[in-house]
């Protein structure tokens, strides 16, 4: 009897090729020639599913499937979805405790246009230099949180569509548009020929963040705790932004860093206040 | 041969009684018994002896001794320092990668009178049920970078002295004094009647931390990003204090949203923009 099908004999099963095909999306290389990528678990799927997301294919543990309504929505899309063994959703899988579900999606193509040629207010971060996963996707959700228009993530920095990196955006990656991959001095001179000020956040900026007022269309530059912003990309910068100290710690983590600078961008005008307002919050 | 002489023939070798005794302190429970914890690596070592800690013990890889400074500052102390192979090092040790020395110190023990004697300005974080290490690693260095006179770890968060912890404080808990193991309860009363004015961050607090004037003597109590802040603190809190929410975020990382309302405490007043500008900050 193959592992396979024995728990649920009567449900499609996928093929060997297919399973293989998830399995390698664990592997960044795979994820970039294919442009696609996996999430874990079933609050996350959810979220994407929320978002309009297109899923490509769904494997699930049917004795843990007690996300009826998702479900129900899951099924009347054209996903082709199969219920397997822990087992196998273990053998496609990143996470050390399975999470019932694993679901293949498209990555997004978003690029520098899609921010460039939007019009009105526009605020958005780009992460030059990030290397640890955990880092890249608290900065995601804290730019959701905070309401930024879009993130930028460029080629030094984790890669957003690995599963450490998916997991700590807590779903954010599904709430607001993010180029990946990008060539940082292209985005930066296509953002400020349509608008934008650029502000690089550094150990040695010359403005205090308190007392920066922000620009309708912004773009925050946020560099490695250990190797700051590039000479190129602060170069481009209209403003240097810093934190400042007041103990003996030697830097601010990065995500730390972005987060405070936000924080000031989203409640520092009263404009902004109002909307939070009028949204609520908890 | 002897595999922990085998290197540095001529230099004093630890008992193997000795090293179990080091060993043993990657166990919380040996840690809270005998009141000792284990740092490794180079700078954290010398952050440590630039703060005036008394060592028991250190081990290092004689190969890697290059911080000869260091060095000779450890040796005029009375601690007892033996040379060993690296063999020997990771066997003692948490890391994955060896980073060359490991040292013995005691965990320093602070109370709550230790901050409600203190006169005059007190700003004091208080964590309560954190349970990731790198957020209370996290926490205690932003702490640091903004100047708070202290933090307070509850006994339901991450053992502040166990290694994980110790090394995303990046040498922060040599530079502000930390409660641990507290009772969070008699802590804030204490604290209270001290004149120390509380201030709770939760996701339904009925201020945004932009309009809080933070008092001289004030305590942050942050929760967990899962359960919050408990109702019995919550009930023992002047002010609860919220950070506006302007996108889809189900939630903020604890210790972001404690960074963010310290940045707010810190920079907040004009004074204390002065002091920061009087020490410079990089």
């Amino acid at each position: 009897m193959n592992e396979r099908s024995r728990r649920i004999p009567s449900a499609p099963v996928p093929t060997k090729a297919q399973l293989l095909s998830v399995k390698r999306l664990l592997q960044k290389k795979h994820r970039e020639t294919e442009r696609r990528f996996v999430i874990e678990g079933w609050k996350i799927v959810e979220e994407a599913a929320n978002a309009g997301v297109r899923f490509e294919m769904i494997l699930y543990d049917e004795a843990r499937a007690g996300v009826a309504p998702l479900m129900k929505k899951l099924e009347q899309t054209s996903t082709a979805m199969y219920a397997v063994s822990p087992a196998v959703l273990r053998s496609v899988s990143d996470a050390v405790t399975p999470q019932g579900i694993v679901a293949v999606l498209p990555i997004p193509s978003a690029n520098e246009r899609t921010f460039a040629d939007r019009r009105g207010r526009s605020r958005i971060v780009l992460l030059e230099g990030i290397n640890d996963p955990g880092n890249v996707g608290t900065i995601v959700r804290t730019c959701d949180w905070f309401g930024m228009d879009g993130v930028v993530i460029d080629r030094n920095s984790a890669d957003l569509y690995q599963p450490k990196t998916v997991r700590s955006s807590m779903g954010s990656i599904f709430h607001l548009p993010v180029i990946d991959r990008a060539d940082p001095v292209a985005v930066v001179n296509a953002l400020r020929a349509s608008g934008h000020t650029i502000y690089s956040a550094e150990l040695k900026g010359s403005i205090d963040v308190a007392d920066v007022s922000f620009a309708e269309r912004s773009v925050i530059v946020i560099g490695s705790e250990s190797h700051g912003v590039s000479t190129a990309l602060s170069a481009l910068a209209d403003h240097r932004i810093r934190i400042p100290r007041f103990g003996k710690a030697e830097s601010l983590n990065a995500a730390m860093a972005c987060g405070i600078i936000l924080s000031r961008l989203a409640m520092g005008s009263e404009q902004a206040k109002k909307t939070s307002e009028g949204k609520g919050s908890r």
